[in-house]
């Protein structure tokens, strides 16, 4: 099958072998997947991966054991644990440390003609949801984890820091609390796009008053977010943090306990809900799309892909 | 009136000016006051501050615009809030950006003859409870605010890392949860007191397994804990930050969000429960006393306060 691989820097392969389900898994033809910072980041060496990338796809299931499956339009969590650990008994499946994860850790990914992964992760997808919209269920799953672990009242003061892709998809889904949301970034062209739907936006310069904010979400890929976000929360706020990025950052721990903040890592979501809010159009992801590549010119596809200022750029498989 | 003063170095002053109670305040005769680790880090430009340390006291009052508290027995909450802020109508007056705190912003501190504060934040002592044990309820409270922050179950696995004074009180506390409780230290005496009293203490070398815990509470007072309290957690688990020292340290804020791990800083907790618990003796804390000295020996208290494999020092103001 054609594949794009994470090796020495990115290679396509015309004929890489096609990957062979195991027990209780489906072989998945993959009809669109997208790009995430995750796929750059790992080819920076990242998780040392190698393999097939990519971790968002909609798909079609071609064999599986179970027959009504077959032929479904799915998307599909992406960490595949063992099930049997103490943290898969705990209901923490998503942090199994013995899981692959879909074209980031043991498990060649979505960039290439199928993929394999357990039946349970897969969700099928709603027929008025659209391949180019459903592509963004797994960020969009990623963006509603944080309603999973913090409390946004509709009362609350927010900020999302950040106006990247993820950036984007988290401040619509926080937009729909009722909160009081400003969405901070430096790029006019991304934040018109959350200006569009009524979401207030600020150039990074122009930031709110320090110590004003309730619940700080940084989603700016570099230690800089940190810094900022912390920068605008009030005492017992609380800072979610969705940047993974190579590297540590310098933090003032003393300080944290001072004003008492709450920071909370946020990474993989739920997918029913996603489905959910993109069929019933409380999410507009397509604004978001900034090309669309043949998988034959994925080098060039990662080329826009991280351009300065780009926003998501797609495969297709068809 | 007597004093120790924090101004290039710690300095006895025997002729220091009385406090001067304003509206709302009480003047109150110190009876015993106890050595904290924060003193100490004044002591090193912590804060910046000059005047009168000392912020755990017992006194007893010596006027007040209340009639009904002169001559009463009290321990009292340290900062003090200017009332009309967005933070105090918020309800967070102890984050009060115009606040003064006893001893160590803006306020004369409890070594000394005499304190003032404003009588909303006086606690009285109940009579069964000895001075001794009563000058603890600041950092009793301390400890209690870790259960007014997080969520401890019956059934977690929790780890106090750091077996200093404000870590035998926090260890106290939780093992009330009925939780799977260990204490971790250095010094086989401070972690003795624990272990009298039922709770599983390990020295720092036999720690737990990595990623084996629920909840990690950090009172070791420097970087080393929190990198130590991050191994042992779980992903998806709680680190409790409760020291406070100079300078910052270096953190993988990636692996925070790869195992959705929640830092919460805590801080000054509250007063009645801690009282409660005292009379109640379900806390021990006179095992915690190292010596008492006269404040006019307030040097050479804090000489033992500083010294290693210390606890609690106190002082003496009859």
């Amino acid at each position: 099958m054609r594949a794009l691989v994470c090796a020495e820097g990115l290679r396509y392969e015309p004929d890489y072998p096609d990957p062979q389900p195991t027990t209780g898994e489906a072989l998945i033809r993959v009809v669109i997947a997208g790009i995430c910072n995750t796929d750059v980041e790992l080819l920076r060496g990242y998780m040392g991966f190698r393999g097939v990338l990519g971790h968002e796809f909609v798909g079609i299931v071609e064999a599986s054991g179970d027959p009504g499956l077959t032929g479904r339009r799915v998307v599909g969590e992406i960490n595949a644990p063992c099930g049997r650990c103490a943290t898969c008994r705990a209901g923490r499946t998503s942090h199994c440390p013995n899981r692959t994860t879909l074209g980031i850790a043991g498990r060649d990914g979505a960039f290439a003609d199928f993929l394999t992964l357990p039946v349970g992760l897969l969700h099928e997808v709603p027929g008025t949801i659209s391949d180019r919209s459903a592509v963004f269920a797994e960020p969009l799953a990623a963006a509603l984890e944080i309603l999973e672990q913090a409390s946004v009242r509709p009362t609350d003061r927010v900020v999302v820091v950040g106006d990247g892709k993820l950036g984007l998809l988290v401040a619509q889904v926080l937009a729909l609390t009722g909160c009081d949301l400003t969405a901070i970034g430096r790029h006019r062209r991304k934040l018109e796009i959350l200006r569009q739907r009524g979401i207030r936006v600020l150039l990074a310069e122009d930031a709110p008053q320090a110590g004003s904010v309730d619940i700080v979400v940084d989603c700016v890929g570099h230690p800089d977010g940190f810094a900022l976000a912390r920068r605008l929360l009030r005492p017992r706020g609380t800072l979610v943090l969705k940047s993974t990025y190579h590297g540590s950052a310098s933090v003032d721990l003393t300080s944290l306990v001072v004003d008492e903040i709450t920071v909370v890592g946020s990474r993989c979501g739920p997918f029913a809900p996603a489905l959910r809010l993109l069929a019933a159009r409380e999410v507009d992801v397509e604004p978001l799309i900034d090309g669309i590549f043949p998988l034959e010119q994925g080098v060039a596809a990662f080329e826009q892909a991280t351009s300065r200022g780009a926003l998501k750029v797609l495969l297709s498989l068809q």
